[in-house]
């Protein structure tokens, strides 16, 4: 399989857990079921997902069921997304292409539907089918990954606290590290735990992780700089706009390009314990690196 | 222990619990925790942590630890109170006789402490002293009482959606059930699971939890009528002016009250198989129907 074939069949398996797990949209009330299956089928590319099924490849031939799991990434993702959107937040009214969620549902149910996709992420989580240790392990992982302390949420905060501020690399890695670092980190360690990781597998995916992660950044960052809303599905050049403290708005385009290389690098050599098993990671992370939208 | 000092009694012990877990007011990003806090500490009843308690000693004296558990409620409570009274919700200035938590501190703020704690509520139950299985128990009760299928953001959904209509019973019942039910019951069922109830036991929880659920959900729009915003702490008269469904809407408030006290002693009845060990769960049920505020 090539490496645009195994990204197509993984995606395939995430949207019919996705499928399975979310209510249809004629479930009762079915406003909230027709916002959180709007963000969630608009297009995502599903790449934390994809790492944890890849990690967990890496560690182990069993995985079965694992895509429940790793549905619960794009939850969280997209609870995010729906979120950060709203006007009180980036108020962003593109997202892959399409209308944001509260421009087509409204602020209520927009506000809503992310709850909504948090909580089932969780349950998710409680329901699939892996022994209780591992769950709760998984479950301690993403809810500190997704939280305020060196999470997802603290990031954000950060990150809309820092608009305005003189560009400065110590607040710049701060924000990265939290908002998209620790969901990516914690999308590799989830497929690491799913597969029975031992301690030195499960670090050597955590420090892939924060390479990866920090790489997406770097790339996310300068994107928007090259890049129209067209090619991005999303308004491109927000970050400027909004004083977004970014990697090219601190270190400039080429530096932060040739940054990219290096953590891709890091990231390929954080695999070596998995020697011929972690091939479809080192691609990944080479994907991460060389996508254009 | 009186009825009064046991509840006292509890709500410190939640209050102990709730500061050991939710990062302190210096812990960076400050802006973040301080409203977390300034909502979670801002003089809640503590309710549905009672309720666990309770429901656990009804079980077992083997309860150690289960402050830990028994928060999470109340973090969960508190989110869905901060997202409630944003703009684009409930639109409200006043909760517990403080302006909300988005008239501090903004409503990007707000909705972020909202998905904090909702986070953080998740991570307190992976990270409890407590049996993994009764864990993952937990948290699947909780993740879909307060999910969108009869759970609480589902009930909100048709709350919003009901404004307006004429008032039902059937519609009545569908929003009690989902809003403020799911939650107290599976407080109840919280306090069983932790202190390892059998089917029985459980069974009967979850019973006694509907009937208080109701009772205290009819007592609340019967308050909304009869009181001042002074002596509620939130602005009164707020569902007429709304148009929300309501018992006193559907029922009068004479009848409203009649049905309270029915739900009253068939959630005592509930209790028959605890026999002694239920007293306080029948106090509690007596207290929260004959509440003035």
């Amino acid at each position: 399989m090539t490496l645009g074939e195994y990204v197509t069949h993984q995606q395939h398996r995430i949207d019919a857990a996705l499928e399975r797990w979310v209510p249809s949209e004629s479930t009762m009330p079915e406003s909230i079921h027709k916002a959180m299956r709007y963000s969630l089928f608009a297009g995502g590319k599903r790449i934390r997902p994809i790492l944890c099924l890849a990690a967990a490849e890496a560690v182990s031939d069993a995985t079965a069921g694992i895509e429940s799991a790793a549905c619960t990434l794009e939850l969280v993702h997209t609870y995010s997304l729906i979120h950060d959107d709203l006007p009180a937040l980036d108020n962003d009214d593109l997202r892959r292409g399409l209308p944001t969620c509260h421009k087509v549902f409204g602020d209520a149910i927009a506000i809503l539907a992310g709850d909504a996709l948090l909580t089932l992420a969780f349950q998710v989580l409680a329901q699939m089918d892996c022994p209780a240790e591992r769950k709760v392990a998984i479950i301690e992982d993403l809810s500190t990954s997704a939280g305020t302390v060196g999470g997802m949420i603290g990031g954000q905060v950060c990150d809309i606290e820092g608009e305005g501020q003189p560009p400065n690399a110590a607040l710049l890695e701060t924000i990265h590290r939290a908002k998209t670092g620790a969901l990516l980190r914690a999308s590799l360690r989830m497929g690491g735990i799913y597969a029975g990781a031992d301690r030195e597998q499960l670090d050597a995916l955590s420090c892939y992780g924060e390479h990866v992660g920090l790489a997406f950044q770097i790339v996310d960052d300068v994107l928007d700089v090259e890049q129209s809303s067209e090619a991005l599905g999303k308004t491109a050049g927000k970050d400027a706009q909004q004083h977004k403290i970014t990697f090219p708005a601190v270190y400039g385009l080429e530096r932060s390009r040739v940054m990219a290389e290096e953590q891709r690098k890091a990231a390929h050599s954080a695999l070596r314990p998995f020697h011929g098993r972690g091939e479809r990671l080192r691609e990944l992370a080479d994907f991460i690196v060389q996508r254009r939208a």
